[in-house]
């Protein structure tokens, strides 16, 4: 059947996987993802890895298996509505007449809920922003001062996040608490000050608690 | 181990539980939460089960338990960071000297969550904001009008929700959806307006999308 199911494998190890989402791939024509997301399911028929560099590409080929009958399971990493891969597929099927009513997404744990659960502050008390390949960094200079708790996904990386708010005139010495690559066997909780993760060393894969 | 993990069960359905909500409740001592919460899972040592009335009472007991040696796991809908029981045991925790450092918080997927996947909006796009369980609704008067969607868990009621817009002068006809019992076999997915909505009867389980 022609369909698309946008899948959330939440913030990366298996802990995370839910019912539905193992559920779904397994009933699934094909399965689209990132090597570690497809790493995480054992039972697929069919499977396509994608990278960062051909990503667009392999969304467009999900969109066109599904228009061409099949069943798709797209995999995203988190949540798929935050930051995820529900938005450029909504454009992309939109471009190509794929029906949004054959388009179903599967919700998962975003990263940036692991990162509230670690430092336990509850994300409806705090400022939920991303900056993830977004030009928007301005706007967090609007809530970064109103007494609230800021939980982002930084924009190119932690150290671009924070060099952008010191030279914004933002404390340097705020706290910070930098939850990088959550879930897996090697994570790491950090607290630190704007200052001092200038130069530390982070892989993309962090969200920064600012407090 | 002293210990108190308050789990996320997700919105309702055995589809959203993860693997790290299994393995933690069966390696706790007891475990605690509504019956539809304890029902989700099978293989429990010690469950107590409490409803909304004795609510405060056995999350004090939650924490007593933990505080003389047990494992305790308290299960919480959707996610705890979110409206959640976060809160409240923190509140608890600090009254009674129980080390927050003895306290894990395991997320899970958010009705409001579910909610964006049924709407298939983005909710990095969206206004997220809850009123369970408080005196704040004049705070959505803010955003109401910035362009964006707003998802947000209602007051005491979709009814008391609706009533308080249209009084502030929010266009009756204003377009929303209404997301009741979503993950259930009951689930419904109803487009309405705010003056259709007042005539309604919504039961306490319902996430409202304003557009
Ligand atoms: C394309 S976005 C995907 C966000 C995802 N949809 C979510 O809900 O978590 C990728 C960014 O998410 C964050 N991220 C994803 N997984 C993470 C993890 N396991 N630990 C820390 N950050 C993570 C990082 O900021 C990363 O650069
Ligand atoms: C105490 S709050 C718990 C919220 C929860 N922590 C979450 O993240 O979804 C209870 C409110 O959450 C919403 N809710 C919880 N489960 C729901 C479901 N399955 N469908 C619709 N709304 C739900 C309703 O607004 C309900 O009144």
């Amino acid at each position: 059947m022609s369909k698309i199911y946008i899948i959330g494998i939440g913030p990366g190890s298996k802990d995370y996987l839910t019912q539905i989402a193992i559920k779904t791939t397994e009933k699934s024509d094909v399965v689209i993802g990132s090597k570690r997301a497809l790493d995480l399911f054992d039972n697929l028929h069919d499977k396509i890895e994608f990278n960062v560099k051909n990503l667009h590409e392999n969304l467009e080929e999900s969109v066109n298996l599904a228009v061409n009958g099949k069943t798709v399971s797209l995999l995203s990493t988190g949540d798929p509505g935050f930051s995820g891969l529900l938005k450029p597929i909504l454009k992309i099927a939109k471009e190509k007449n794929f029906s949004v009513n054959n388009i179903e997404v599967i919700p998962a744990v975003s990263s940036l809920q692991l990162a509230s659960a670690k430092v336990k502050i509850p994300w409806d008390d705090a400022n939920i922003m991303t900056f993830h390949g977004r030009e928007n960094k301005g706007e967090i200079l609007e809530t970064i001062d109103n007494g609230k708790v800021t939980i982002t996904l930084p924009s190119k990386s932690v150290k671009d996040m924070a060099e952008f708010l010191i030279k914004s005139g933002v404390n340097p010495e705020r706290k910070v608490i930098i939850c990088e690559r959550l879930s897996y066997e090697n994570e790491r909780i950090l607290e630190s000050t704007l200052n001092n993760v200038l130069d530390s060393d982070f892989t993309y894969m962090c969200i920064m608690v600012i407090f």
